[in-house]
């Protein structure tokens, strides 16, 4: 059966679009932390979003599970296949058209193959803004950062994934293709279909494409360091840097001292701006599609008051491209500089913005009491409430040995996260490695809704099986 | 059975909180426009999240059915029982407790049955504000604009209802209460349950409560009100103004000759600001909470670029308070005059705001080929592809016999739409009104998907039945 089943797939896709040579499929199940093994009875690289109806009544007649992949770059194994062998990879990556462009709407038609930093520059062209932006961004595709609802630096101002999709093309799992690819700003026709697809995680149907909202383009773009009196002054400056702007912050990024020190001991290229030592930074930065040249004005104004007012200590402003880089360089630094201080224990956690400090304070104190000389280094989008909170470990103590710790202090820190009504995962989704933890912490009753909904979609169970749920 | 059913309703809601006299009742089963005359067992009104969840427990052992009210101003029926007086009307109001206001999150939590208006009186005395603004807002509650996905006239800027909400409360049709009140700008650990509620019209769960997002309260407001020299010149304006003032557009709203002289002729304090006559005109409205002044001059050379290019041929700038209020009655009037032209005819459509200008062109010959002497009247949201097309009768034309070609016109008008990939209902839902247009327009695959949904959170089918689906 599998020999017919993978005879009619070659005949849907092609010779190329099927590799079964386990040489050929193993790049597709590599990802770079190494922490997912699994195998595939096939890889799947069909060339429309035809083909991969075709590939999924296949699969669907058959019982074969499937496994959505777009750029491979997701964090918690949501694109890799359990061991079983018996599940095909498709993976979207010849879906790559971009098939509109409309900068009067400002929206682009793209399907799920393209990756991020090709839609950010095709909107560049068009005199356009595509906000979103991460690490992976070379690699990753629409896709996937669709379906995992993908954050990155520039939610504070433009939303997550979600908020900047306006429409999606879907094939559910008995192989039906859904064209929900609207241009709407207003619909209100029933019951919102594309905001189930939008972080789903390729559990309830695999997106083939999108409408993606674009923006006006940045004519002017400020961006200064700045040393803060303490914690809290984080959200003072926050709330008066919107209001000062115009809401036009578009990343507000903590840097704790510890990250900073690591970082300029690490990572070539990063120097630390100020002599002094300080607890806590900022990495601000404001743009604006005005080009009247006075958004350096109101950076400085901003940053004067709050010096006057005791929130500010110090602060340095970039006046180059060269300079701007330089201060990025110091944030983007620290998950490699955190590397060469050995193992480190990451979370990626959320809580009402107002709670940051709070929430830095008491699981810094738990962490800290449960492992002795475990190193916290808190950073990340403090606007969005959503702190990278990574325990770099104890000097001296080996590195098996700490890591072997990381599902107890996950237990602690997340704890502290829900009962502060946070999230245990901010923007890196659910996948393989935070299922069980979601099966933890999760209410009940949202389970139960999550399950009749994978029920009603997907009642063979045969889309990214083993995720999420 | 029912007055035993009665009588323990009673019990949860107090003798104050349920209503079964028909004079009582009569006052819930009104509307403004008279197009809706159901009849209900009773009223209930319960007190708190609790009672709702207790009311609707009753209710489901006894496969009773339950329609949701808020402050009853929606344009679709949707808040209207059926003519069977078999079901219960359960009216919000008494939920009215703002829980929560946190100007530092830049979030309010707010019980269902608060009334819009309080809900930005509120965010203004913190210095914040609440962007969601319509008609209606003195009277429409946070729970039935959560329900319906309104829209209104800051959606450029801010979004749609959905947009604003972060978190919320439901009671589930078994009676379960559903805790979502997060105030995470971040939060990707499985489906998003909020966005199924929103926008559903209370057939999948009541809405009790929800958790808003505020902005920084706008000190610089600045409108004018400019002649263009064509429609398209609309779409280039929209996106020169989107780029020069860094997005702070907060209305665009297109007014056609038509609508404009029956404005100042019918509507107490209009004034027409032009002497000449302009087939279309704009209202433009800029606000910023920078307090740098910068933003009138910012308009001027906006305005003066766009008349040097022959897109704007006159433009009046308010200079006061009360000529700002003047320019945006011209707007307001529109509706109000139209009942002094006999009967009107109304779409609440949208397209891609691209098509806008070709969807008014198509659907006004084809409107006036049908009927020699009808008056479109095609005003509102263009930047968000938002058109009122509504059509005055054709002059002398009895009224009565003119509404009769309502399902007529309605047809001709929304195959057009359709055929644009438009919506049928862009920002007032589908109720009772529009549910056999919507049967009839939307893919029968998306009804598919969108039934599933409904059987898996309500399979007795008890949640305001016989809406939206």
């Amino acid at each position: 059966m599998t020999n017919d089943l993978l005879t009619r797939l070659a005949a849907v896709v092609g010779p190329h679009g099927l590799l079964t040579d386990s040489s050929d499929i193993a790049p597709y199940l590599f990802e770079e932390r190494g922490l997912f093994h699994g195998r595939a009875l096939a890889v799947v690289r069909p060339g429309s979003t035809e083909e991969v109806a075709e590939v999924v009544r296949l699969c669907a007649a058959e019982g074969i599970g499937i496994v959505p992949q777009g750029g491979n770059s997701g964090l918690c194994g949501g694109a890799a296949p359990d061991t079983s062998g018996q599940q095909i990879l498709l993976n979207l990556s010849r879906l790559n058209k971009i098939r509109a462009l409309d900068p009067v709407n400002f929206t682009m038609t793209v399907e799920a193959g393209v990756i991020l930093q090709t839609v950010q520059e095709k909107a560049d062209e068009a005199n356009c803004l595509f906000p979103l932006n991460f690490g992976a961004q070379g690699s990753a595709q629409i896709g996937g950062t669709i379906s995992t609802n993908a954050g990155g630096a520039g939610v504070l101002r433009y939303g997550n994934t979600r908020d900047l999709v306006m429409g999606l093309e879907v094939v559910l799992p008995d192989g039906q293709i859904w064209n929900g690819l609207r241009i709407l700003r207003k619909d209100n026709t029933g019951y919102d279909l594309k905001h189930l697809f939008i972080g789903a995680e390729g559990t309830l149907g695999i997106v083939t494409a999108a409408v993606l909202k674009l923006f006006p383009k940045p004519k002017d773009v400020q961006t200064a360091f700045c040393a803060l009196a303490d914690l809290d002054a984080a959200l003072s400056l926050l709330s008066r840097a919107r209001a000062a702007t115009g809401d036009q912050v578009t990343a507000f990024e903590l840097i704790p001292h510890i990250g900073l020190a690591m970082a300029a001991t690490h990572v070539a290229g990063v120097t630390n701006p100020f002599e002094a030592e300080h607890d806590w930074c900022v990495l601000i930065e404001l743009s604006t599609s005005r080009d009247d040249g006075a958004l350096q004005d109101t950076l400085e104004s901003l940053l004067g008051a709050a010096m006057e007012d005791g929130l500010v200590v110090d602060a340095v402003l970039a006046s180059s491209f060269e300079q701007r880089r330089g201060l990025w360089r110091i944030r983007e630094g620290i998950p490699e500089a955190q590397k060469h201080e050995g193992g480190s224990i990451k979370h990626d956690v959320s809580v009402p913005t107002s709670s940051v400090p709070e929430f830095i304070r008491r699981a810094s104190r738990a962490v800290i009491e449960a492992m002795p000389g475990v190193r916290p280094v808190p950073f990340g989008h403090v606007g969005d409430g959503n702190i990278h909170f990574n325990l770099s470990q104890p000097p001296g103590v080996d590195k098996e040995t700490y890591l072997k710790e990381w599902a107890r202090m996950n237990r602690i820190v997340h704890d502290i996260v829900v009962a502060m009504h946070g999230s245990i995962s901010a923007e890196h989704g659910i996948g393989q490695l935070k299922r069980q933890e979601l099966a933890h912490y999760k209410a009940p009753l949202e389970l139960d809704l999550m399950k009749r909904i994978k029920a009603a979609f997907d009642p063979q169970g045969l889309m990214n099986p083993g995720k999420v749920l």
